[in-house]
């Protein structure tokens, strides 16, 4: 007996994070009702997208180029690199600041209790980018967790090995926020790196 | 200029309610770096899903058949049928109670404002069906809003015109709930509807 493609679409929608049952059927209900003709071009682009996006030979960025668009790109600043633990990561940063360097994703962080070790995150390729590229800086942007930590550690080492400038995002006391709302760690630490004001 | 497939994923996404820009990613991200196989399914489940699932021809329920499952089940009962709004709500029932009699789906509620009337919730099909089926009880399951009740009225007319016992669902406190945050309206009607006990 074939599955029903009802069940089928239920049951694949469920690959999605975050999706369970109730949500599997709201959507399959919702498409069916008010928008086959999405739910074609989402079948598609997931066809295409599986199979066509790679990583990007040079930052390991999601694309369907054997280089991605903002390596590609002559207008952005080779010698300034940003340092990612996720695609997620480049989004963020790309639609939030005017940074106009490129990246470098690692998609991961160390952490040797999973067996996730440097070469596991590109680290090899981008030992030999800092030796063979005019990189001047690389921006440490991985997570302020502690296997983020340990990973900007490692990088850190391994550009003063190449003589290349090193910074880290600014951590702190977010914008907008209240400060007893704010974590205790976080608020411990911008209060022991508090900055003097220019009088 | 084509677009980036990466793009295009994120955008079709967003076609499935509840996913906004930052859902689409979080899923683009997870089917990529974790279950392209799934994504895979899901787009030959959404293809598929789109072209073959239509209406019953009996009880409007979405299905890949002319008639769709429960109706072509000589095991349930063909005089009982119970009327819900939704095919969500028929995968409700199916899932909480021991139900085995049909169901008819209205795919809506009466809404004259909205220009829904009648024949769009092919109450004219389920006139012919009373007229020459066997039918002995309708079980009215549409949701108790202001239209489900104006629609629940409609089909007690309709079947007191065929000689249809009628019932509709229990209303009243909901089982596991505190009456204190109980809404108003319901406990008003739970305490008026109140049951005598057995001694």
């Amino acid at each position: 007996m074939s599955a029903d493609p009802f069940d089928e679409l239920l049951e694949a929608l469920r690959c999605l994070p975050g999706v369970g049952a109730r949500s599997a059927q709201r959507m399959a209900l919702h498409l069916l009702e008010r928008d086959r003709d999405g739910g074609q071009r989402l079948a598609r682009a997931l066809g295409t997208g599986m199979e066509a996006i790679q990583r990007c030979r040079q930052c390991r960025n999601f694309t369907a180029d054997p280089i991605c668009r903002i390596c590609r790109n002559d207008q952005r600043d080779g010698s300034l690199l940003c340092i990612v633990e996720s695609p997620a990561d480049v989004l963020a940063i790309e639609a939030a600041t005017g940074f106009a360097g490129r990246y470098f994703v690692l998609l991961g962080r160390l952490s040797p209790l999973d067996g996730i070790g440097p070469d596991d995150l590109g680290l090899d390729l981008l030992d030999q980018r800092m030796a063979q590229e005019d990189i001047e800086e690389i921006i440490i942007a991985t997570n302020t967790t502690v296997e983020g930590e340990a990973t900007a550690f490692y990088l850190q080492e391994m550009a003063a090995r190449h003589q290349v400038r090193v910074s880290r995002l600014a951590q702190g006391v977010p914008l907008g926020g209240e400060l007893e709302h704010t974590d205790r760690s976080t608020l411990a630490h911008a209060f022991s790196s508090r900055r003097p004001l220019g009088s």
